[in-house]
């Protein structure tokens, strides 16, 4: 049996269940952990599943952040110090990662809370996750405010990668589920991945 | 063994393998068809890998277009009639879901070309696909011109939405894993998953 709902009938579902079904409508989410530092040299690691890329040349990517929920000391840090790494969240630690959704006080490094090590490389400002097997060094390029709800899109241009050699095949792809990384559905489902297929560039005649 | 780029080393990579790598460093992406139909009534049908949540109240999904590449007909269509729909992609058809990304001519249908099925309902001007198992309906409602890359940032409002029934949980869940959705990764990889876990929503003294 299909379900159908018009504007009016997802403008009346309750509060909570509208959140869950819009929030998986997307398809499946990026996994990452933001690692940001503030001016005083207090750390913050926060979970997003909004990463996107937005272009290869240059080399940036955009993330959307809800300052008045959740990850509202990442963004505050980013905008502060114009620096912040986006890394891999793999099946061996998502549940730490999933941990650094709680709302700790700002003196609270949710690197400590939930078991994570900052580490520091490629003169990035901003602590990376050492666990993670794909670290990303960001610096803010552009940010927009969103009119139709209190959101931010944030786009930084990737100034440095560390990554293992081994997840690369030679024309410069990453098998990220060789390396577990893993997705996320909704607000609280993780998943990992297997390949269906590599399929070559499409043309108009090929089928 | 571990791999760094520098900024400059990034830069400096051949254009082919920069565009694989970065395209895979966001993590999984959604993988989605957009139908839109112009003011003639031209169908057209789209793959993107970048639809991306931005709220639930009120409910919108975003996505970045690249128009001087592939998905230019969809984002001249959004713009001129304000109506697209959003569809999963599932393993049963992502080979040909794939294969929209041809450059076909604007008078040819994608639909027809890959042999999918364009379907109306809910009173919206954009075809959906009647092969897929969640179809989403939306308006437009803001876009923004990205500075750093010749590409738009597009929202829309959800205004219908379609979907198996036995996909939804008591709480608004979508089990998209269940429909076997499928996830992108870089530019042609194509991914099934399974489900980890579901985590309860995090406090800080959880753990």
């Amino acid at each position: 049996m299909n379900l159908q709902l018009t504007a009016s009938d997802i403008q009346s579902l309750d509060k909570r269940y509208r959140a869950n079904l819009i929030n998986g409508l997307s398809g499946f989410k990026s996994a990452n952990l933001i690692g940001t530092k503030d001016h005083d040299g207090q750390e913050n690691l926060s979970i997003v599943s909004s990463v996107v890329h937005v272009g290869s040349d240059p080399s940036v990517l955009g993330c959307i952040f809800r300052p008045n929920i959740v990850p509202r000391h990442t963004y505050e840090n980013i905008m502060a110090t114009e620096y912040f790494t986006i890394n891999h969240i793999h099946k061996d630690f998502y549940q730490q990662a999933h941990q650094t959704s709680a709302r700790y006080p700002k003196n609270v490094s949710e690197f400590e809370a939930v078991g994570l090590t900052p580490d520091y490389r490629g003169g990035i400002l901003a602590p990376f996750v050492l666990e993670s097997q794909v670290k990303i060094g960001l610096k803010l390029v552009e940010t927009y405010d969103i009119k139709c709800n209190p959101t931010h899109f944030v786009i930084g241009e990737i100034v440095f990668i560390e990554l293992a050699e081994s997840a690369l095949d030679d024309e410069g792809r990453l098998l990220i589920h060789q390396i577990d990384t893993v997705a996320i559905s909704g607000l609280d489902q993780y998943h990992d991945a297997d390949i269906l297929g590599q399929l070559p560039y499409a043309k108009p005649d090929s089928k």
